[in-house]
């Protein structure tokens, strides 16, 4: 791939695959003023070519729409006087990304194959005068006699209705299903199919999160992921949080509906995972289910009420497995489906799932996992020991309570960068189309640009004598102005008022205090640290230097930073692929020491020391420096 | 109660309760003609008072009518020339009927209490912050670390439901039932009621037999019966054995129909029970059922086909505890039902029950257990070891395949003695109603009776040169009227046919070759057995001479004779009310050896010489003199 290098900052990065010219900018750390978010329309982000091949849209003026241009050769460019700044790059070449978890641990997807359901051919004795054993008898005695793993059988009546046929039809040979159980060596027969079919063995994985249901399709015969599918949680027009929800399952038939919606979302993954694959899902053996604790009640219609209410008492944390049908999902009688262990009211199976899906309680390394989804758990630790809190942090990074906040699709500010003099934006949406809102990496990006340009005080309060027009007195008090209306596809200023900040300075806030809360309750800080990672696909997204610049992560070593992606996803593919995996989550839900952070005076002392960007204590965030 | 004497015969009984002269007559032996049955109507069982008082109807002609007489004091009556035999009185005083093998043996009516799911109260702290453990962890943790007879617990996904509103509505004091496993010390957790409802707490105990569907509602408190309800399987209307049945089920929706029949008788007679009693369904905890095992699978909707043919395998021989709604019987979720173990295709759970419910299981006493049902089940054995066999004897006891057999219901000819000269009847109904048919007992006596007033020969044949009219040829060749049709319910005569007469004779035939073959596959024979147990309603109306003497029962001291009414609905009561009973229904199960007769020629030779009055072999008969 070509270089680009730009000037007069002299920096220079290396083209990345159909990355056009603003975009290789902004990740040099080279501001160009941009509002449109490289939708091409705002015409803000003029380039001149000084050397090399270009491809894209010249400008009528002279110079290049940086937002649509792309190197050819080695080119150098020249970023104009109207964007340029004294300073001529950003305070310093971003550190950009948490490298991904899972490229850094191979292990972590190669869990041993050893599904919670096998399947097994078997040939019966044909029954004689002698030996007139029931078909039952006869299969049980050929598994447990034969010791096919099992000593003792239990049977699933469901199997009898079609073992004559089963039994006589592929000429006494049979494929039994055993499932484990809590039980050592006893194994459930759940089904008993004519013949071989060894090669139909599929199990679907789920995690189903407050805002977004995603499932996988899984081959156990080798642990391949098929296919996979997701959509937004249907619950949400119900309620865009957790408590929201709580309350309206207390609504007459309340709990019913939301019931009946994740069903039927599920139902609707299931069946387009199928279809896109071309399996039958008479193939399906078991799904695994990883949900936060709430979820996990809706999703079986459990009573929600005392979750919401101190002490925070869920009805149960662990669900034996159960028949899928009996939930609703619409798959074969057979087919199980296995709830991963919650461990309180808001540390969930997800959190668990994560977990073991990320192989914490496999490493010595003092591990901080966090998952800035639409509450914030933590879980500190290493295979040794874990602490977990959940923090209350509010759906602002997901975009919740945040005006212009959205979730991040096509149209969502990604991604921005503030002049530190012009104070005019430097702007990305995702897709490159006009935006539409800002979502949680924009509003993270979006926050440290504003601060770090000084444009906010430490209390997240606008200077309002900057001589810019972008900040202003609007109807909801002072805000800046990100985008003006025409270039954005909804038709009004996309802005970024006080309130906005102060909703996430409350999240970071409540997120910063509960490590602090965890670390120091175990008698350790922030050095002690060897690994933060980061669940959720947030995490993939976000920027570390402007997450710790605005003290939503801990300023330590940035290569200690890892993402994870849909942890509580991995976690359940991994418990559908491996049956010792599915038990470590019931060993590590057993594990972790639980914290009320409600509860704790030092969480509430650490949380209002944490109202300030960074932090009010500015030692622990010593490479944040404020001009 | 006074004192009833007969002359000329000069013999005297105590008069019975409410019972007539008539009845008293067929008690002490002596015979009286009499057509109707008792109805009143035929007017031919005039006797004459000769001393002290009664209360009835006075004939025109003189004397009494003794189907409508009762003694008021001790009475000596003459029984008039045109009922009187030459030989005074019958061939000798009957040795009656059976001992009630329930009074004879107090311990099997008084099981250990302690039912498969029994049902505690305990006090469970409250949640707080610093024990904010599940609603489901804080019940186990009492079950379970208060060892409440639990060392694991498992739990019905159906209770979390109501958990969280069960435990708090009452102060946090429930009352958990817990159902016994198949594992030592696991129990499982169904139902969480709120406060101490220890006092509701019953099971239903049922038998589903080819004919009739009984049903028991215990006090699971006291083992006390407090109902019972009664119907007939209304499956026979789709065929009267279980042959027929299984023919139907092969028919499209067949089985569906047939397990729909039953499950509605089921669900009626439950209604019944609760509504007769004035007991709410809440308070039922559990079903145990006892069936044979074609009744087994097609209430379980299980395919029949293969225990049609040989070799007679079927589907499955135990079922583990299922909860009831799943078959469709209309209770409460948390219900459980138990169904017993069947042995073989023929020897089903109502045997096993029975054979526990009599305690075979548990005397040293080498036992010949019999059920003349519609198929007739034989098991042999005692406390160490037992046999068992089914013998096809078809249902010509039970009336099936007897031109006018019937149940036996009000109307149904219940004994009879035939004069050995005059060949005269003298017949007593169900009821003193006109009589409808034959039932069971009747046919039995009838058969006897002809036999032994030499109106048949050994071969079952009528002699036809009686100079009696009652011996005749009709439509079906030669039949014994035994009823004018003035004389009847149904208008028309009630004949016994010789086509009748080889049914029954093949019917005893195979039972008799049934217990001859099982005691000489042990090498045992007749004189060895120290007890014969009747088992069905028809045991305790049987006359063991009559019965003998057509070669049905053997030849032994007649006290070695016992009825058990329904065996089967006894041990499925005894296993409602106690879970031992419940685990030694496997053991016996387990423990029987079972002989397929249909394959053993020693069983064709047997049957073949059994095809006489009452043996080819007179010597197996020596109490039964021809004269």
């Amino acid at each position: 791939m070509p270089n680009i290098t730009f000037l007069p900052a002299n920096v220079t990065v290396v083209a990345d695959q159909d990355e056009n010219l603003l975009r290789a900018a902004m990740r040099a750390g080279v501001h160009i003023n941009s509002s449109c978010g490289g939708a091409g329309v705002c015409n803000k982000c003029r380039i001149l070519l000084e050397r090399g091949q270009v491809q894209g849209e010249a400008l009528p003026e002279g110079g290049w729409k940086a937002c649509a241009t792309f190197p050819v050769s080695d080119v150098v460019v020249r970023v104009p006087v109207e964007s340029e700044m004294d300073r001529k790059v950003l305070r310093r070449p971003t550190a950009g990304k948490a490298a991904s978890w899972i490229k850094a641990q191979d292990e972590v997807i190669s869990w041993k194959l050893h599904p919670a359901v096998r399947k097994h051919v078997i040939s019966l004795p044909q029954p004689s005068i002698q030996d007139s054993a029931s078909d039952l008898d006869r299969l049980k005695r050929e598994v447990v006699q034969g010791r096919l793993q099992a000593i003792s059988l239990e049977v699933d009546n469901q199997v009898l209705f079609n073992l004559p046929e089963s039994v006589r039809s592929n000429d006494w040979r049979v494929t039994v299903s055993l499932m484990e159980g809590a039980k050592k060596d006893v194994r459930r027969l759940i089904r008993v199919e004519p013949g071989d079919t060894t090669d139909q063995h599929l199990a679907v994985a789920v995690d189903i999160g407050t805002t977004t249901v995603s499932a996988q399709l899984v081959d156990l015969r080798n642990g391949e992921v098929l296919g996979e599918a997701s959509n937004y949680n249907p619950q949400i027009s119900y309620g865009e949080d957790i408590i929201s929800r709580i309350e309206f399952a207390r609504k007459e038939e309340g709990l019913k509906t939301l019931q009946k919606k994740i069903i039927e979302c599920l139902n609707g993954l299931i069946e387009e995972l199928f279809s896109d694959t071309g399996r039958e899902k008479d193939a399906l053996s078991f799904i695994t289910i990883a949900a936060n604790t709430v979820m996990i009640h809706l999703f079986l219609g459990l009573d929600t009420r005392f979750l919401r209410t101190q002490p925070y008492t869920p009805v149960a944390t662990q669900f034996p497995p159960v028949r899928a049908i009996e939930s609703g999902i619409n798959v074969p009688e057979h087919v199980r489906m296995f709830l991963g262990p919650c461990v309180a009211s808001y540390v969930g199976a997800d959190i668990v799932a994560g977990v073991v899906g990320v192989g914490l309680n496999h490493h010595p390394e003092l591990t901080l996992f966090i998952d800035i989804g639409t509450n914030g758990e933590i879980v500190l630790g290493n295979q040794d020991w874990m602490a977990c809190a959940a923090c209350s942090a509010g759906p602002a990074f997901e975009g919740g309570g945040i005006k212009q906040g959205m979730r991040a699709t096509t149209g969502a500010v990604e991604v921005v960068h503030i002049h530190p003099e012009t104070f005019e934006p430097m702007v990305l949406t995702i897709g490159g189309r006009k935006a539409k809102g800002i979502c949680g990496s924009g509003i993270i990006s979006l926050l440290a640009g504003l601060f770090m340009a000084g444009v906010l005080d430490q209390q997240g309060k606008f200077y309002n004598d900057l001589g810019t027009e972008r900040v202003r007195l609007g109807r909801d008090g002072w805000e800046y102005v990100l985008i003006e209306a025409e270039s954005t596809s909804i038709g009004q200023d996309i802005v970024f008022t006080e309130a906005d900040i102060e909703n996430l300075i409350r999240a970071k806030g409540a997120m910063f205090a509960g490590y602090y809360t965890l670390l120091e309750s175990v008698g350790m800080g922030f050095e002690d640290l060897e690994r933060v990672i980061l669940a959720g696909n947030f995490g993939s997204y976000l920027d570390l230097d402007q997450a710790i610049t605005i003290g939503l992560l801990p300023d330590i070593p940035r290569d200690r930073f890892f993402f994870a992606g849909n942890s509580s996803l991995l976690g359940a593919k991994a418990s559908a692929v491996s049956w010792p995996v599915t038990k470590e989550l019931y060993e590590v839900a057993r594990m972790m020491t639980h914290f009320d952070l409600s509860d704790s005076p030092r969480f509430m002392e650490h949380y209002v020391s944490c109202l300030f960007l960074p932090h009010t204590d500015q030692r622990l965030f010593p490479s944040v420096r404020l001009d």
